[in-house]
């Protein structure tokens, strides 16, 4: 089943957002980019919340995706940005669930999406960068916080890909079973 | 100036709502209430964070406020919590502000709102409580969640009504200027 991902690194900021296109083991790249807050709300929470509800919005408004991978964000040492990465990470989720068919939500890890894109968890930007440029068969590299995004969805497109492997495994397994349970070959 | 206010304390598991309306230093209460995700969303963060965004956009919608009093929350002991807490809050905010003509959104703090209520930062719940159902002359007291967000919708309209009187005394002590100045009478 084809599916299209959008993938989320919110920060309020500047939140990443990358949208790819999965049909099995395959993914296509379609689109990129930031939601940037800073220059056009100094100061005001509540305004540049409202900019990444909004900027999120027009994303699955344009690209309808079927699913949304989001970065689960961590506490920082800083309590104070903690909550204001909070309050982000609220704003663009509730962008993503404000359609009355809103996209599926899974959540990841940084360290999940590393490992799915690199390999490994300790994976620095610039390799994150230069494997999402060649899983996407992208002409460059693109910028940290696209990059992040889009690894997120592919992070998830890798998790929905071994899901249905397993499920399929399950079967057979399932099949073997009966097939020694009942003596007969399916 | 008539205005319309819409107090929100916003929480994970449960956001406070009320509304009350103003005209100069005389308050009217519409209505309270809260929004509960817990029993609704077990466990599923996205799916708690779209009830908040829902239920705040349910009030706007139903209300019309001219004008938003949130608090602003603090950082907990526990980072994580504080990461929650942002969220609900972000969502909150977002809900507000999802609308073509959404409120005037204005940031308070529990202590800026017990000041207003009680007349001191100090105040316990039960004060609160006591204040807001005098206030507005309730029949009787409004439970905890909805009293702070009653207590913000006041802390707010105090702010403004004190606010006019200062743009007043402002404007007076222009034209007494004035009249020094030009040794007129207005």
């Amino acid at each position: 089943m084809s599916r299209r991902i959008l993938g989320i690194d919110p920060g309020l900021q500047t939140t990443g957002f990358g949208v790819i296109e999965t049909d099995g083991p395959r993914l296509r790249y379609l689109a990129s980019g930031t939601i940037r807050t800073k220059e056009a709300a100094q100061g005001d929470l509540p305004n540049r919340l409202r900019l990444i509800f909004e900027g999120v919005r027009e994303v699955v408004a344009r690209y309808e995706p079927t699913d949304a991978s989001v970065e689960i964000v961590f506490v920082n040492v800083n309590p104070q940005s903690t909550l204001l990465l909070g309050q982000a990470r609220g704003a663009a989720i509730a962008g993503l669930l404000s359609f009355t068919t809103s996209p599926q939500v899974s959540e990841y890890t940084a360290l999940q999406m590393k490992k799915a894109v690199v390999g490994h968890g300790h994976a620095a930007k610039a390799q994150i960068r230069h494997m999402v440029m060649r899983l996407l068969e992208l002409p460059r590299e693109p910028h940290n916080d696209a990059a992040d995004a889009l690894g997120l969805a592919i992070c998830h497109a890798h998790a929905g890909h071994a899901m249905a492997q397993m499920a399929r495994m399950t079967d057979l397994s399932r099949r073997t079973h009966a097939q020694i349970k009942g003596g007969r070959v399916y």
